[in-house]
């Protein structure tokens, strides 16, 4: 048999549609997977996407549906009737369900709850509850539960009867009667056991669980660092509530990164992919960090029409100042992104700041040096001699060489300390990265440049 | 029964080791996940480790060792014996033992193969001639294979059988008796299938597969797009000869990601984490941007130089320099990060590069506005009222507001169209990140600034 891929798959459905071949489509689509057929459903023309979504088995329809984006959900649901509306809700998975309420408008979110039935609802409104990007937030209610006593026949005979709608069955949780955790055992510790094992003494008793307040983040790297496919998540009392499972934290991980990236560019991060944010949402979340960078500049200013007139005795200098502000921006803005990125991954911790800055400084020495001894030659070699500026001297070269060193070392501390610093405070590192250290070092690099002219100058 | 974390574990063990209580030591770490014993033994003084890791039972002792750093590995390996050693390899994942040889050093490589059976040596010599970062060399050959003429109950029996030492039962490949893949099924869809139900008819014969040569990145972007606990790995025959796993793909992910924050930083990436790395290292991994970008900005002296004579005649000018460069690199920035993340989430194409560059045109012009507005009213209520700069006048704000407007819009084209002109041309676009466009813009605004100054001020 030959192996289809997606693209086979779009090109016939795309045939069938046009030459109105509906049953060869329904034949067609049920061999497919359901976030192909998510796939091939987004990248229709608005207006057809609900027509073709009726036409999905109901089997699959809310599959596919928890694999679209909200966008093209909150269009089905206006076409679609109550009676349609509510079994989707009951076939999702809670955490999906949440997850599209979440960014529904009110009059969309109301309706579905209307559908839904009451039970349903409830756990709906509890869920909701859950601080934003916490584990409860995430996490869905669809688990298989063990007791103790059952012995592996037992247990898998409940799996095979309640397993069909738990988003994972292969790591299942032992609960005590009052839903107190006390045990994972998966099912190729079932699997493996004799038919007759006793759960309670198979199962693991030391469980990795996360509780609902703790952050996404954290479950993340629970599941990442103990390579599991789910995480159970426990109330205040112990008491089992919901699981994590593998597939959402890959979700939670590409979020988190894309929003430490976006906020170590000073961006203010926001849930929507850039292809469908609007100018004015990206307006928003970029004017605030140019603003704020553009008016310390101000400091910038200040310093340089403070020297106005050492500079006006000898104005080459005014020629480096864009080449040293810049190295300086530059070496902040590796050492921070090294710290951060270390910070974030757990490899580095606050605690290890005076290791961090020590090294740091031993790099920078090496880097301001290299940098420093290329530069005095690149200033004799190439600004004086191959493009003949006679103002370019052996005083001028030492001083912007020896600021060269001291605006490196200045800008690595700085931009290794800031990140440190700020987890230590409980501000999220990524903040302090390269905009707001090239502009600290910008003055400071100033400073350092005019004093040094001073000094070897004597201006 | 309590609930036990690592902390607790830790500190009791530690106690045991000091007072010598080895046999409660032995039955203390049998309660751990292997993780953990990882973690407790890679935190021990370096002459312990080998000793410490001998008193692990040798039912986990190679799922410890799968979980150790490459340098703690070696310790153990220089300690042990060869029989030892040879247990240990034939125990580990055959993707966990190519990692390891991959990084050791020769002489540890030579000593490891003579140790394993010539059967696990040529698999392993053959994984390791994959393509770095390939599909082939992160994929196991641990996996579990059915026949389509089997039956639920014989499948099982073969999962009881052989998925002892299978890194994923859950996920089992239906091959062809000349191993070519046919079809996937899961536990779960046998589970909840009648005993008789033939494999052939039960399976998924639409399969989400990957091929040796692949990316390793294609191959996580499959996992995390179609929610999948393993990937079939196939060669150009299309027969199965291994499968990447879920906990595999998201190590992939992370170091990707640092890969990459690390290129938009202007550091050379390496596979070491930021504590292991020396400072030599670190210094070898920054300096080549910095001094390309150090060496790039000879251009802005240039021009610098070249309109020494008007900025004579009107020196507060200069002190705004910092300032455009500031603001332009920052706005350079801010697009170029989100088009790169936007191309590696899969959302941006280059082939949209139209209407990215639309989008940031308008976003440019927006911010651009603001900016200039602000710092219009700025420099004439700060600069020239409350700091006293009479030279501040109407005209030397509108050339420095102008200049803005012009410098955002540059900027934020060139910090879209790099990144996607690099993925089209099959550069990494991290590499177009902010210090290269900074650089870029550095130049380029001085150019507007300096003509804009010759028609504003006529200088």
């Amino acid at each position: 048999m030959e192996l289809k891929d997606y693209e086979t798959f779009e090109k016939e459905l795309f045939e069938m549609l046009d030459n109105k071949q509906i049953k060869h489509f329904k034949e067609t689509i049920e061999d497919m997977n359901e976030h192909d057929i998510a796939t091939f459903i987004s990248n229709l023309p608005r207006k057809k996407i609900a027509v073709v979504f009726r036409l999905l088995p109901k089997s699959i329809s809310a599959d596919v549906f928890a694999n679209l984006e909200v966008e093209e959900q909150q269009l089905i649901i206006e076409c679609i009737t109550d009676k349609e509306l509510g079994e989707i809700i009951e076939e999702l998975y809670l955490d999906d369900a949440v997850d599209m309420l979440e960014e529904l408008p009110a009059n969309v979110v109301k309706r579905v709850m209307r559908t839904a039935t009451s039970e349903t609802r409830t756990l709906i409104n509890q869920y909701l509850e859950y601080p934003e990007k916490s584990a409860g937030s995430i996490m869905t209610a669809e688990y298989v539960d063990l007791k103790k006593y059952m012995n592996v026949r037992e247990a898998i005979a409940r799996i095979r009867r309640i397993g069909k709608d738990r988003e994972t069955i292969y790591t299942c949780f032992v609960i005590s009667s009052d839903r107190k955790l006390e045990g994972v055992i998966t099912v190729k510790d079932m699997l493996l056991s004799d038919d007759e094992a006793i759960i309670g003494d198979i199962m693991d008793t030391n469980v990795i669980y996360a509780t609902t307040t703790d952050d996404q983040e954290e479950v993340s790297e629970l599941i990442s660092e103990y390579d599991l496919l789910a995480v159970p998540v426990v109330d205040k009392e112990g008491r089992l509530v919901g699981i994590v499972t593998v597939d959402d934290v890959i979700d939670v991980m590409q979020e988190e990164l894309t929003e430490d990236i976006e906020k170590m560019a000073g961006i203010t991060p926001s849930d929507k992919p850039y292809s469908k944010t609007g100018v004015g949402d990206i307006w928003k979340s970029r004017i605030p960090w140019l603003m704020f960078l553009m008016l310390s500049a101000t400091f910038t200013s200040m310093i340089i029409n403070r020297f106005e007139d050492a500079l006006a005795t000898c104005v080459v200098l005014t020629g480096f100042i864009p080449m040293l502000m810049d190295t300086g921006g530059n070496s902040g803005a590796q050492s921070s992104t090294a710290v951060i990125r270390s910070l974030s991954l757990g490899d580095t911790e606050p605690k290890d700041i005076f290791k961090v800055i020590w090294k740091e400084i031993r790099v920078a020495v090496l880097c301001g040096l290299t940098l420093s001894a290329v530069n005095f030659v690149k200033m004799f070699f190439v600004d004086r001699m191959l493009l003949g500026n006679s103002d370019v001297n052996v005083f001028v070269a030492l001083t912007v060489s020896l600021t060269l060193i001291f605006v490196v070392v200045f800008a690595k501390v700085v931009g290794s300390t800031l990140p440190l610093a700020a987890e230590k405070l409980g501000i999220d590192p990524a903040v302090m990265a390269s905009p707001l250290i090239t502009t600290i070092t910008d003055a400071v690099s100033l400073l350092i440049y005019f004093s040094l002219a001073g000094v070897v100058l004597k201006i």
